[in-house]
Order: C-alpha cells, then structure tokens, then sequence
C-alpha cells in the first residue's frame, strides 16, 4: 500500500474507534464493532496495530494531537480573557468535539489495567497542561494577578477539573451544566481583563 | 443476628470492599477477593447483599457519607479561608483517606456500567457540591468576592477539580503534586483573607 493511502487506511481504524468508544463505551469496543462502525473488515485493523492495546494507546495521542492543535490555532495570541472563554466555548460546543471527549473519558478510566495506554494518558495530560501554563501566563500578564496567581499549579486545576467535569457530564448531563460554567467563566474574565486598565 | 451484630458485619463487608478496590481495582474485586481481605466467608456477603452491584452501590454511600461527615465535622464554622486550606490539607492526607479516594475512583470509573452505582454517584456527588457551595459561601462573605464569585458554579469546578486530581494521581502520582496544590492555595487564601479586612 503506498504511504498516503496507508495512512488514510490508519485513520479511518482510528476515527471509527473514536466513534465506537463514544457510542459503546470501552466494554463494547472490540475488534468486530470498531470495524461494524468503520465498514472495514477486522483485518484491517490489525495490519495497523499489534493488538486493541495498541490502537488504543494510539487513539489517546490522535485525539490529542487532534484536539490540541485545534485548540492552540484557535486560541493562539488571544491576551483578553473574555475572547478566549469564547473561543474555548466554541471549541468545546464543536461538531463531533462531544465524541472526542467521550472517547477519551473511556480511555482514561480504563487506562490503569493498560501500560501502554496509560504511558499516552500521562503524556497527553501533560502536554495539555503545558497549554494550559501558556494561555494562563498569557492571560494574567500585565493584570495586578501576574505575581499572584501560581501558574502551573492554576494550570494543573485546570486541565483537573476539565476532567473531571468531563467525568461527571459523561454519568450524568445533570450534576454538571457546562453552559452555566462558561457563563460564570465569562463574568469572572471581563473582571480580569477590567484590571488590565489599571 | 441481633440488629447491633448485624450492621458490625455489614460494616466489615463495606470496609474489606473499600480495602479491596483500592489494593486490587474494581476489576480485581469479586466476592472471593473481598472475603479473603476481610477474613470472613463469601457467604456473609450475600447475607447483606443481593449482589455486588448493590454491594458497590452500598460502598459509594458508605465512602462518601463517612468523609463528608468528617469533613463537615472538621470545617464546620471555619470562615477564614487559611485555616480552612489547612483543615482541607489534614482531612486530604489523614491515614486511611488514600484508600477511599481510591475505592471512590474505581467506583466512578465503573459506574456507567450499573445503574444502582451510578445512582448513589450522582447522590453522592450532588451531597458534595451542597457542602462545597456551602463552604464557598461562607468563605467569600464579608469580603469584596461576595457579590463577584457565581458559588453554585465554583462549588461544582471545585468538586470537578477535587475528582480530577484524585483520577490523575491514582493513573500516575507524577501528574499533579496534591502538597504544592494545597500551597499554592495557602497563598491564595491569604490573599482573600486580607480583603476581609478592607
């Protein structure tokens, strides 16, 4: 196979993975219905991977590839705290955006009985703490808060309680409303971007 | 079996359940494994219980009511927010605490799968969020924050937070650094507290 169109091939085993996740939970993904969701043979899948372990190990770094670089493109050089809650809104109100997180709350809660899938988790995790240090600094520098505010461990809350209300969304739309959040997210921001005028 | 025997046994099933979970994960915990770590026959178990399902529902209760009851316990009428960092810091790192983080982690990974579970998840956590906006409320009173911080939204990113950190320590203790979390928030309660004077 030439190395585009085994490339494409990769893929599409990996977004229907994605797909099956969301849809079945990690229980109900196995070979046969990541290839039902896909329309390829199960075949298919184990000329690209070793073993589920394997692919799901590989599906943890292609959502967060994929989402990490959505995110750093469209928040990237935004200073106003206001335009960047709007911008996280609209990322996180994407089409499919749903899915991908989904995927992920599967992975993550059954990475502790997989090595390599927890290897990608850690990694993954700390990649998206490094964004969220850099869109903090960014946010708080020239603010009254630039000296106050601890950064990394702001950053680290950060991406925890994204997680974590990620879980509880995941179990049950009701404990957690994510429109509410970034409503409340909003009015602390334009308080924040006020101090940049002092 | 007078009634007093009978929930002293109960409470050892609940107990070895939670001893269980956290040194084997919830895949690892059957009937077999709970008896042999609390010394008792399997039977015993389902002399309390119909089944695990409702045995780890049972647990969720039993985790969460015992911390929040020590919890409560502990911070009751602590409206200063540096004493209330390091009440919060005691009960995180009291021995035995480990343990039911990491029981409640394999239960809330696990709940999707059982509905009885994922019941006494959304009550538990709903009991939590009432506590921690509770809290908040009484922290933020009296100083300029009161009318600024939405409570129900920062007791909700609190509680998200709090089981963020938990599933990202108990994945890898390298991810987040609890002591320098509780550190950098001894700072900023500080911060708060001197505006209660202003």
């Amino acid at each position: 196979m030439a190395p585009a169109a085994r490339e494409a091939t990769r893929r599409r085993v990996l977004d229907a993975t994605v797909r099956t996740l969301a849809a079945q939970g990690f229980t109900g993904t196995t070979a046969r219905s990541i290839a039902t969701t896909g329309g390829f043979a199960a075949g298919v899948i184990y000329y690209h991977f070793t073993d589920l372990d394997e692919l799901f190990a590989a599906t943890v770094r292609h959502v967060s590839e994929t989402q990490l670089e959505q995110y750093r493109a469209d928040t990237e050089g935004v200073d106003s705290a206001v335009e960047l809650v709007e911008r996280l809104r609209a990322l996180y109100t994407a089409a499919g955006a749903d899915r991908y997180v989904a995927a992920v709350q599967e992975l993550f809660a059954a990475a502790h009985a997989s090595t390599g899938l927890a290897e990608e988790v850690r990694a993954a995790t700390t990649r998206w703490q490094d964004y969220a240090e850099a869109t903090i600094r960014r946010l708080v520098e020239g603010t009254p808060f630039a000296d106050l505010v601890p950064v990394r461990e702001a950053a680290v809350t950060a991406v925890a309680a994204f997680l974590g209300v990620e879980m509880l969304t995941h179990l049950d739309p009701g404990l957690v409303d994510p429109a509410g959040l970034f409503d409340a997210a909003a009015r602390a921001a334009a308080l924040l971007d006020a101090t940049r005028l002092l």
